[in-house]
């Protein structure tokens, strides 16, 4: 454990102890009465920390099976879906959708800026979109997407367009107020501000989406993530009794149990917060070696994670690991176009919450001294 | 742990020490140096525990999600697959494949019986059929299918249909020679003979498959099963370097892994030995007690696993509330026509390669002792 370098990558990122030795329960029945609960219970959690009377879901996969699940169960082939694209995450989204049959239209913004509303309004006006979807968080480039803004202005336009978060990036680390904001879908996953070991796909959905889904006139076109057979399992754990689709990842559930029964019991509220401050500091520290974010403004950058810039002279051969010595291990660029240019590092989840941990001062503190060890003068 | 009871079910099952400790690793990057070598080699063991020098694939997902990438990625809509159907989870797969477009000829054999090779062959002669499934262990009747002698018919009878094993409940603790047999595809799962925590999709898919996937005329109608999303991952973690689709479950990677290095540390021929030993001495007892299998011949019967009928006069409710009280979490009945006349036990994994942890006896004298508490007389 000694060797342990602190995973400060924007997910998976660094889990409670607590956490951990769940992941570490014995061999479970799916169908039995010490797992039952814990799902149960899971689903009851999620919808306090999403803020939706919809419907959870927990399946074992990961974010990217979010992705078809929506496209899967909620669009028809033909339909047409608008992507709010800001970075990597979007145009995956949107080959997903269209692999079952969507029209994607990407409102693509410039690398580091966010979706702006007037474009959106205007996109809204061309055509009867079935869907909006929208990267909360683009893990690529840190930008943060104003998803109260884009669900009003769609409320007003074409309130029947379903409003679909990537919340991947997001959840736990970002507000998110599913019902109040006329948020339909939440597509999330469990390594990141959940705080559990990565193999869950997690998802919120409105009772109006599921209404949707419901009518649909096509059959699902997927079998393992069809919520046909989905909704009868989630329904009957919540119940408290067993019933079997598909093995539950029981273990990473019981991890995940732990981490959302921390988050509702420290305060969701106060989770946003510290998350809000801990990014400030970051970002200030960041600002203050002279470097630069990749989103172009504080206001829509991620309060989970930072996209910054190489200062000229630095490249990730150079820095990273440089950084892992120090013993933090930071992720490189993501995004096709500037890739070689910029590196990320998360702060979410206990390494914020816990600031007497000392994960962010750390990382920060190792990143002035590799940055001086490259060189770079500016961090003087 | 005093609480804990032990999970004789036909999977999820036991656990060994090192792999619920391997679950417990802390928060490591899925495209770091402490992860790849992980999965690369959990890759490379694959290939020998399942004698091919086919692809492997580890996904976040569980059983069933293997049934969606067989169907997807190797069937074309309107193309007709022959089932092999020997309960349960034939019934389901048949589903998937129909899900997908595939036209599905189901070949029934009655509840307890298992495929019957001129049956097989007969059926092959009626049309071309593009992928022949056999369950290999119905874990709903326990029932064992002979795929070397099935794959020997199809290459007699239709050399180009691929032969697809669903090996959940058989991987690990039932012999299977992929390349020597012919068997084109095995899909199968962490939580069972494979002994590691459920969250898990593990397949082995022939070269020849490969080409034929390679070869499709259609594009691929899923996106998080679509292989060829998912062949440069693979291929890029077993060379050892970073490449990213969808975040592996890294956590239950890190448990896989310990428990293949296990199998083929003991050794895979001696794995197989050990499972019939044990197996054959849990049926000697279940038959001493006057009990019946669900198999009509011990010829087809599995190693892994005992599904037998309740004793007139004791029923679920009665039988397996006392197994638990005695320690033991036994599962019930799972095929809808006998659901309620017959229970399962698994002996799989750790709980038969280790029988100095005495999980089989405990759970055999459990049964002796639950059934004379049931007032069964057979049992004195
Ligand atoms: C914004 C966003 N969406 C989707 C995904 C895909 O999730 P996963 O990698 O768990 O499949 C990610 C992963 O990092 C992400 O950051
Ligand atoms: C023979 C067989 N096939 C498929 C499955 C489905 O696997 P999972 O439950 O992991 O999705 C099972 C699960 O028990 C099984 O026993």
């Amino acid at each position: 454990m000694s060797s342990h370098k602190l995973c400060m990558i924007p997910g998976p990122i660094e889990f409670h102890e607590d956490v951990l030795q769940a992941m570490a329960t014995p061999g479970t029945s799916h169908v039995g009465p010490t797992f039952i609960p814990v799902l149960g219970e899971s689903i009851e959690l999620l919808r306090q920390i999403l803020f939706t009377s919809g419907q959870p879901f927990i399946i074992a996969g990961s974010g990217t099976l979010g992705w078809d699940m929506t496209a899967c169960n909620l669009i028809e082939a033909g339909e047409d879906v608008l992507v709010c694209n800001s970075g990597y995450f979007g145009d995956r989204f949107g080959e997903c959708l269209e692999t079952y049959g969507a029209k994607a239209t990407h409102l693509r913004v410039p690398i580091g800026e966010s979706p702006d509303l007037a474009a959106v309004s205007a996109a809204l006006k061309t055509k009867k979109f079935k869907a909006i979807t929208i990267t909360h968080v683009d893990t690529s480039t840190g930008v943060l997407s104003d998803i109260k803004g884009i669900a009003d202005v769609v409320r007003r336009e074409s309130p029947e367009t379903l409003v679909v978060v990537d919340g991947v990036c997001s959840v736990g680390s970002e507000e998110i107020r599913m019902d109040a904001w006329g948020i339909d879908v939440v597509v999330t996953a469990s390594q990141k501000a959940l705080g559990a070991p990565p193999g869950l796909c997690v998802m919120g959905v409105s009772e109006r989406a599921i209404q949707v889904f419901k009518n649909r006139k096509t059959p699902v076109a997927n079998y393992y993530a069809n919520w046909t057979r989905w909704l009868p399992i989630m329904n009957a754990y919540e119940a408290r009794k067993p019933s079997y689709f598909a093995t539950p990842a029981v273990q990473n559930i019981f991890a995940l149990h732990v981490s959302l029964k921390q988050i509702v019991a420290q305060g969701i509220e106060k989770r946003f917060a510290v998350h809000k401050e801990a990014s400030a500091k970051a970002k200030k520290f960041i600002h203050d070696l002279g470097l630069t974010l990749v989103p172009t403004s504080l206001d829509h950058a991620a309060n989970g994670m930072s996209a910054v810039y190489y200062p000229e002279g630095v490249t990730a051969t150079d820095l990273l690991p440089k950084l892992a010595a120090h013993g933090i291990v930071a992720a490189g660029g993501l995004h096709v176009e500037i890739a070689p240019k910029y590196f990320r590092i998360g702060h979410m989840g206990i390494s914020v919450t816990e600031p007497e941990r000392g994960h962010l001062d750390a990382t920060l503190n190792a990143l002035k001294a590799s940055l001086v060890e490259c060189g770079y003068k500016g961090a003087l």
